[in-house]
Order: structure tokens, then sequence, then C-alpha cells
């Protein structure tokens, strides 16, 4: 189970790798429907709902940033224990668009909310009404553009309608497709666990793309499981596993406004209870968990906009994880280590440079620095017997590892990024069109 | 006096600037001496020589990185009151070079020493010995190579037997251009000003490229002037001066190590004695500095890696300065932004974000935004008549300038930076060579 992510990534093919999926297939409690409301003008898929007929527990972290988009406002004012619907819609971040575009949402959720309510009235022994409020969105796309209100709400019989109860393959790659932007490949990752005799599965989805551009991209990530775990366990399980997953990669150091990664949790499989995050039964559920989330992170950089390599940044041994992390993000942000990178030129001076930009202090006579198994510098000297063209033909992979030892404590933080290539450039300099 | 930037700027060659230069001429007290010690293996100046033969008041500002190299080490031990010589080399930015790099600086400053003592007995009445310590360095170039001490120390008769003691407008831009490195244009900037009656002159030379890289590049900036002002008051003026000129520029949000901007007083003008910083005899003096400062400044940014627009981000009306800066440096070092502008797109989406990720609190129900006079954003809305067309067709300027007011306060803080363009990856991913 789990793909090995350093394999597909060296594969030969440079500008086209070999992704390889795994199918998704049958979660308990969790229905899809995807289809084009043509906000794209072209017919791509571009509204994906997800129906949790039973209702689900969840969770959701949101975006650092301090304007936040109309739907993260809408997702944050619902309380409810239960969530019915996730709708996402791509190419409209619904944001900086004020009160209009939250009442937008208002409508949307009034409608789905009444569609749902006569779903259940046909489908269910016991129907139940479906709120407004029990239902969360995700948004991406450009921001300040009026949300289309009207087209999305006008597709939402169309989208009830296809609700089938059984999931395949097939309709998992749509919905990671009816949620991409300039993602160049859909992203998906399953894992399965035990909780006590149990199997409890664990599917998700995400876009990233950029990390993070408001023109038309935002990272989102969803994770779905038949496991029956309370929203307070989910809500503490996915903020303590983000840190080292989505919150540890990096393209180009900027923030959306729509940032969003959430779990559902639909409880079909029964097992015994969970009552708080230190129940050792839930251990390998959250190790599975962090694994969806660090598969789909992980993909989501090496599909960041013009990557033509994957870098891993291990900064070992610091005095706090904070600064481990300061460290980790000044070397992944800077533009001109990653574009040493790109050009295959093992240049540690800029690495020298990003550590004394870090706002760390580091005792430099312990410092080392290696690219994969290359030393480099030791004891914050150059390694005698360092080799360049070693070292060069090393950065010919397209998987980097820049492995760091700070030598003052036993913290450690690892980030993932990519190079900065003239295609991002490309990407990000085209006119919105 | 003092060029038109914005002019020079929006001139109709986009690629091949129509660089107008001021002619630098006698500056009383300082001579200059440049040759090539051939540091990049052929035959352009690399080594460039102050020597001030009755010495010089001075103050020098150092990079904020935490990893320094050996020069600015060596430029910090020396507390001399006068400097009587300044070597600049371009090629090996002496880092990480550790004690041996320290060394190559003391054997160099001896035989710098020796020479120009010999000069002293030759050329004056009244012959001075020149102490190792009156003779600080410029260093920029790859960081963790052996610097090469040999080779300079070498040429040092020759630099010293070049000494002109009456200076022209090409030594100075010999002088310009012996510091480059992937600068494509030299740096100069004068100004003249009153003390009491007494004409004053401001001389200035700079080097940027990239902000910072540093495998190849670093600032300096170097300002010369005839008053006679103590060191404690130059220190004072510099600091003050330097936040909203050499600190108010970003290329790529990159540190180098060995950033430095000093000032030379030779006091070969005689004037009324300036006691304190708050004498209003210097307020004149001042303003040239800061002129020349910006001037220099402007002309790093305009020439900064792949650079194809200058771009001007003035944030206005914050609750303090520092609100201010975090904002203008949030939008100035967002890739996203900086790509936007290079397609000429009018994205305030991305301003929006960038806003959003400064980590200031703000208002956003009063924001205003706007590009150069156009109104896109007030009161945190749209502007009800914003055309994008007339957005875009302003966004085809070589000179771009961004106008937020954040409404919250009197504080004002404008940084300058430019574009993100394929040229920069040209530039940065090309193995050192």
């Amino acid at each position: 189970m789990g793909i090995n992510f350093s394999n597909f990534l060296s594969s030969k093919s440079k500008n086209k790798r070999m992704l390889e999926f795994q199918d998704l297939n049958h979660i308990d409690g969790v229905s899809i429907s995807t289809l084009s409301a043509n906000l794209y003008n072209n017919k791509r898929d571009d509204l994906v709902m997800f129906y949790f007929r039973d209702g689900a527990n969840h969770a959701s972290v949101y975006t650092q940033s301090k304007i936040i988009s109309e739907n993260i406002k809408w997702n944050l004012n619902q309380k409810s224990k239960k969530i019915y619907s996730l709708l996402v819609n791509t190419r409209n971040a619904n944001c900086f668009t004020g009160k209009r575009g939250y009442r937008s949402l208002e409508k949307i959720a009034e409608t789905i909310s009444g569609m749902l309510s006569e779903k259940q009235k046909i489908d269910e022994d016991f129907p139940k009404k479906i709120k407004p409020k029990e239902i969360i969105f995700g948004c991406t796309g450009t921001i300040g553009e009026i949300f289309p209100e009207d087209k999305i709400k006008d597709k939402i019989p169309e989208l009830v309608e296809k609700i089938k109860y059984t999931q395949n393959k097939y309709i998992w790659m749509k919905a990671a497709l009816g949620i991409m932007t300039t993602d160049t490949q859909p992203k998906l990752a399953m894992e399965e666990c035990l909780i006590g005799n149990s199997e409890i599965k664990l599917f998700g989805i995400a876009k990233g793309s950029g990390m993070i551009q408001p023109n038309m991209a935002t990272t989102l990530g969803y994770i779905f499981t038949d496991a029956d775990i309370s929203n307070e366990i989910l809500k503490k399980l996915l903020k303590k596993n983000i840190s080292t997953t989505f919150n540890a990669i990096t393209c180009d150091g900027d923030t959306s406004t729509n940032d969003m990664v959430s779990i559902f949790a639909t409880g079909k499989v029964k097992h015994s209870k969970i009552n708080n995050i230190n129940d050792q039964r839930i251990r390998a559920f959250e190790e599975a968990l962090n694994k969806v989330l660090l598969n789909l992170a992980k993909r989501v950089v090496a599909d960041g906009e013009g990557a033509s390599k994957f870098i891993t940044i291990n900064i070992m041994n610091c005095k706090t994880e904070s600064d481990a992390r300061k460290i980790a993000f000044s070397i992944a942000n800077s533009p001109l280590v990653k574009t040493a990178i790109t050009g295959g030129d093992p240049n540690w001076g800029r690495i020298i440079m990003a550590l004394g930009k870090a706002d760390v202090s580091i005792n430099f006579e312990k410092l080392s620095i290696k690219f994969g198994n290359i030393n480099i510098v030791q004891n914050g000297k150059i390694n005698p017997n360092y080799n360049e063209d070693e070292a060069s033909e090393y950065m010919k992979n397209d998987n980097i590892e820049i492995n760091i030892d700070i030598f003052s404590g036993s913290k450690n933080f690892t980030t993932y990024t990519m190079d900065l290539t003239k295609k991002y450039i490309d990407i990000n300099s085209d006119y919105r069109s």
C-alpha cells in the first residue's frame, strides 16, 4: 500500500513523469458527483460535489493568510456536528467579493439543502432534512471576480441527480481532475489500516500547483475515511499531522487566501470507540493519515508550477523545531538555491547564504552539509575530499536531497520543494484569459 | 544636478536602456587605481584601490546575514579613526574561507601598508606610516573558494604605482566597472551641496545585480566626500539614510554575506565645524547623501538580474513604519506579483494575496490600491469604474508604480524592486564557470 514516491519521481521521463495512481474504490458513506458548469467556458468539469448520506464527522484547517475567502468564512461559521455535503468549484476563489460573495454561498447552500433533502425523502427510510449549515465549500481560482452564483446554482439539480451510491476509481479520478486549476496531474492517495480488528480506509484527493497562486490556484486537500472518529479527535489529528505534510511544502513562498485541508469520517465501519487522541488504537490510523497527507503534499510539490526537480531538505539537530523550520524554509524559498538546482549546479555557497539569512543563530564551526550522501561541509569546513564532479553528477537527478546537520540540539524538520524554472515564469506571467 | 531616474528608465530602448551617467571628476583627497589581477582569467579590471593620502573619516554598514565574510570581519576589527585605503576585489567573496581567508587579508594589508608608506616618503612633506589596520576591504564573488592572496598581493606594487592624484571621469568609470560582477551597467552618482558657504561634493559608485547572489554578486556602495565630518556623525547619517535607500530595495529577497556600504570624508574642504547630527548646517549634506544613496540603490534594482521593469511600491498611512515595510516587502518579494508584472497583467488579486501574507493586521474595508493613478480598490471594494483595459495599457510601461493606502496611521514606506523574468533563471541557473 502506498506508492514509492521517490521511484516515480526518479523515473526516466523527466517532462512527462510516469505517474502511478492508486485505484481508489468504494468508501462507505461517501458519494461523488462532478460536472461542468462552464466556469472555464470549456467543457471541463469544474464542480465536484461530495455527499455524505448519513453525514460525516469532520475537521478542517485553513490558510494562514490575513485575507480569507468568503467560502472559508462560511465554513468557519458553520458549527454543525455533521457535514452532509462539500461542494468544490474551480475557477473563482470567491475572495475579496464581500458580502455579495458570501450571500451567493448562502443561496447555493439553500439550493443544495433543498435538493438533498428531497433526495433523502426518496432514498432513505428515515429521511433527514439537510440544513444549509451542514454544507461546506471549497473554492479556488481568480480573486476579486464576482462569484458565478447562478451558473453554479443552476447545476445543483444535475449534480444531485448524478449522485451514485457506489464509487469506483473512475469517479475518484473525475473528482481529482475536477478540482484542478493549473495542475498538470490529478492527485490521489489511499491507505488502509486497522482500528482494533476493523479494516479502515483513508482516501484523499488534492490540488496544488503554484503553492500558492491566487490567480488560478490554491492548495485544497480532502481526506475521506469510513472510521468512526469524533470531530474533536479528527481536529487534533489533522492539526498535528498537517505541520509535517501540507505545512512542510513550499513552492514559491506565496500563500493563498483559500487554502483548505479537510477530513471527513463517515463512521460506516464499526469499531471500538476511540475516546481520546492518546488511545493506542488510533496510532495506525494516524500513521495512515500522515501517509495520505504526505503523499498528496509531495504530489503537490512535484507538480508545482514549472517544476523539473523534486527537492527534499532535511534540517537536523536544531535547538527547536521552529529553528529547523526557519532554516528549512529559508533554503527552500531562496530563488538562488532553486535556480542553482535548476541548472544542476552544486552551488553550496547559496546554501550558506540561505543559512545566514534564516534568522537563527547557528554555530557554523559544527555545520555539516551534504547533497545526498556527498559530504561537502564538515565541522564548518569544506571537506578536503570534496569532489565537485561527483556532486555535479548527483545534481543531474530528478530527486535532490539536501541534508544539513546543525549539531545544536535534537529537533529536526523536513521540507519539500521544487526548483524554479522558466516554465514557472511562463505560467505566471501569462495574462489571465 | 542629479539625473531624472524615471526618465532614463522609461526610455524606449527596453533591453539596452539609455543610461545617462553623470561625470564624476576630481574630489580632493581621493585617489583611485584599478587593474586586472586576472581573477576572472580574462583581462577585465578586478581590483580597485582607493587611497586617501591624508586619511579619511569613515563609516560603514554591513550585511544583516548571520554569516559574514572574512573581509567584513576584518573591517569590523579595525577601529582606526582614519582610513587610508579601501581595496575592492571582485571574483572571490572571501566567505566561509575561515582563518586562512582572514590571514590572507592580513598579509595583503601588510603589503599595502608597506607600499603606501613608501609612497608617502616620496610624495609627502610629512610622511605618515600607514598601518595595516588603516586599510579596509570590499569583497564580492564566489563563497567558499580559497582567497587568491598571492594573485592580489603580487599586484599591489602596480596598483600603488598607478595612483594619480587628480581624478577624472574616466578613472571613476573604471572604478565603477572594476567592482562589477553580473551587473550589466556601472553605477555612479553625484551631488553637490553647501555646508555653510563651502561647496561640498558627494560622489558614489555601487555594484549590485541579483540582490543578492553569493555566487557572483553582492551589493557594494561607496560614497566619497570632501566634507569634514566626524566618524560618529557619518555613522549616524549613513544608518539613518540607508533604511530608505539601500535597505529599501529588493530583487529576490536573498541576502549576501558581503553587503557593504561605506562613506569616506577626506575633510579637504574647510567649513564651519559640525558638532552633532542635529546641526542645521548639515541638512543639505544629508539630503545630498540621501540622493546619492537612493540614486545608486535604484540603479542596482534597475540593473537587477534579468529586470525588464522597475517597480516602485508606496505603502501609505500605516500604524508603524515596520508595518509599512513588512507590507512593502511582502509584495516586492512575491514571485507571483513579480511575474504578473513581467506579463503586463494588472493582476491585483496577487497584491491582495501578498497583503494577506504580510503578517500585519489590516482593515481591509478601508484599503485602497492604485496602479499608477488608476484606482482599482477603494474602501476595500473594487472601484465600480475600474477599467481593466486601461490598467493593462498602464502595465506596458517600464516603470510600474503600486500605491497602497492602509488608512490606519501616518507612517509610509517605499520599496523599489524589479520583475522576475526568464533571464533571471538563465543567469542564476547557469553553472559557475
